[in-house]
């Protein structure tokens, strides 16, 4: 099961691959107790622990949704104290819209986890996934975290069974780990993450908004054995963050618990100065496979779209513009439909805030992985391509999508899906269905 | 059918109701060579025109879409020279990402137009709405155009059956008429619009974005026998626009070709210098329930949703969180279900550009037309009222939403509508479908 992609070999065990990392999930029946998406009639694990064996260098990012969940609050302060050494994750209630109780809750989180595992309560990080305004079922998640914090190992098995844990409306598990050398030590990197709707995060280190606001609940977590010092692997995150997850948009709705957070416990003994780029890159590679995932595994998704906005004048235009159009109902539904209909992309660009001239507008697609772009638009006009040239490209379950401003040198790539009738039919929810009230 | 609604006395005959106004309609095969929504197999009717016998002040307001149709281009530019006598429109092909060829197409309408009727083409508007991309068949414009003129007349009939050629996905006409008294005159206004997917028009006089730029192929007419200088009307109308057409949003999707005109022609001989406040009344009545028709009509749509955002900082962070709500995939897709789940109405609001701030927020829900005001959320925590009592009111097919922000004076209502399967069914598109590329 060995592969190279990117240059990075991919090995199995995601987060327990790194040396020293163990992980563990159990159901505590908050899942059950119908609380959230991936409320399921059986008794389905939703309480994961991950635990480094050591002190690891932590790095966070968080939703910059200005209604932002307890546990988000909580481990954005306990991730600026730099050093960590378990992350407790349960799904099936958000505890977002829970007030001071909530936070309280949050703070009892980290508190449990502590005590279970002999650490101070500021080495716990927290995060919650579910239904939003429910009060958190403190005494399952008492018994809960107890229960996993004894089964904890660093098997392949508990690595998954992490993976499953966290899953709301998620399809399939996610996770990936890779192995490379930094400094002549073989180092280990791996991840886990869950998705599937309110999906279009954008985050920063603190959560607070940067001066030009971006727009799931979307979590990730991510170890290594690396030695990465603390302030170093806080900006490698956040360069990673800006090109995978907060590049992803399955519905528009960035969520009020979007978190990713990475633990680096040093346990590969890499020398000090080793090459960072290295780190950097595999840390791109991860990242952007699991955000990936995410997208293809969106609620209701048949199609998973690659698209790159070229030749912006700046690069908020560049993200204006990528996003009016991969937010577009219309775009969206017609994406669904295998349908190249570019007269709604270009109607989307128009009312985008970005400044942009039509009769400049060159507009492609491409197949999933090809350079040969097939123009349907240029300068503003149809071309003379056949619609089933385009539809035949449309119609792939991954395709790229290209759109040339020509007014300047700023690009920007959004990985996205199409609006299926699944999609509406999943969200619409139902009074007497539990799930109705999911985040 | 004489009605009493707000103080208007609605007649029958919308754009007919007024003097000195004729309308036909005819088919000249637009629709039936397959461009665009309303393509049907049958022949219907896609050409109208609307005439006033005596020269008319006029006014427009066009989309600020910055991808813009060639008609809205010519429109906006002879509605600049502040009289005019004729407005010819077609269906089944929006002359929009046409070039300099669609320019021409248009210019050539206004010519028809007025060599049929004996005017200059300076004095035609002329509005198109259907597919992208498309030249327009001009041959088939010069025969429909020639025969339209034939047809006028001022009967009822006649305005219904314009009502009825403008319609593209539309599922029925929507027209309304009014009479009212001015300075002792008897006045008449009326209206006739189309609307049903890409609705979230952004409109200004000029077609420019204002500063802050707001975000359907949606056209409006509207005919009166008022004596109104052309000043006095373009103001009016511009705020009359922006209480009713520029607060709807069915999708979130902005269209190239949104337009709304208006024809004063003086018939009524009311005396200068009467009440123009009633004038302005009769208008803002006339076209907000023009405005309603467009989204209870929208595409796909089960529900129409009042939004009043109460107690914003500023006029821009109420329409922001607004517009956030309104056209969030996830609050629209629980609106399909009945389902009040305001835990995503928190979301968007966090998520909007507006600052708000969650422990000062009230969410409640009242049935349409009541005082009553239902609290889900007080203080950005959930009430103690049970779900089934909000889930009676929003499953109604018509309710209001309060959002309370707590933080200033200033106030926005947007009427909006629920997302269903029926939307996606209907704009996936399809490659063996010719309506496929309909804008």
């Amino acid at each position: 099961m060995k592969n190279r992609v990117d240059g990075f070999k991919t090995i199995p065990g995601s987060i327990c691959a790194p040396r020293g990392f163990k992980a563990a999930a159990v159901s505590c029946d908050i899942k059950r107790l119908g609380t959230g998406k991936g409320s399921e009639k059986g008794r389905k694990d939703d309480l994961a622990l991950i635990v480094s064996d050591v002190p690891a260098a932590v790095a966070g990012m968080f939703t910059t949704n200005q209604v932002c969940a307890a546990p988000v609050k909580v481990s954005a302060r306990n991730a600026a104290g730099k050093f960590a050494r378990a992350i407790v994750v349960n799904s099936g209630n958000a505890n977002a819209c829970t007030g001071t109780r909530g936070m309280a809750d949050a703070e009892k989180m980290t508190e449990l986890t502590a005590q279970s595992l002999d650490l101070e309560a500021r080495d716990v990080l927290v995060c919650s996934t579910g239904r939003i305004g429910v009060p958190m079922p403190m005494g399952n998640l008492k018994r809960g975290i107890a229960a996993a914090a004894r089964r904890l190992s660093g098997t392949r098995l508990s690595a998954r069974q992490a993976a499953e844990a966290i899953m709301t409306s998620d399809t399939r598990r996610k996770e990936i780990a890779v192995e490379f050398d930094l400094g002549g030590a073989r180092v280990r990197l791996g991840g886990i993450c869950k998705g599937a709707g309110m999906i279009q995060p954008g985050m920063t280190p603190s959560g607070k908004r940067p001066a030009a606001g971006l727009h799931a609940t979307m979590l990730a977590f991510l170890t290594t054995d690396a030695a990465i010092e603390p302030d170093f692997l806080k900006e490698a995150l956040e360069k990673t963050v800006a090109q995978s997850f907060n590049c992803i948009t399955v519905d528009g709705d960035m969520s009020t618990n979007d978190t990713v957070l990475i633990l680096a416990n040093g346990l590969a003994k890499n020398p000090p100065g080793g090459n960072l780029k290295t780190f950097q890159r595999a840390l791109d590679f991860v990242a952007l496979e699991l955000a990936k995932m995410i997208v293809r595994d969106g609620e209701g998704v048949t199609r998973f779209i690659t698209l790159h906005v070229h030749g912006a004048r700046t690069a908020a235009d560049a993200e204006a513009v990528a996003r009016a159009v991969a937010n577009s109902t219309l775009v969206k539904t017609s994406w669904f439909g295998g349908d190249p209909n570019w007269g709604r992309i270009l109607c989307a660009m128009g009312y985008s805030n970005a400044k942009v001239d039509e009769a400049k507008i060159d507009v492609g697609y491409s197949r999933s992985g090809k350079n040969k772009i097939t123009f349907a638009v240029r300068r503003g006009q149809p071309t003379r391509i056949a619609l089933r040239t385009l539809g035949a490209i449309v119609s792939q379950p991954e395709f790229d999508l290209h759109i040339f401003l020509n007014a300047g040198r700023h690009d920007c790539v959004l990985y996205t899906s199409d609006l299926t009738e699944e999609y509406v039919e999943f969200n619409k929810g139902n009074l007497s269905d539990p799930k109705s009230l999911g985040g």
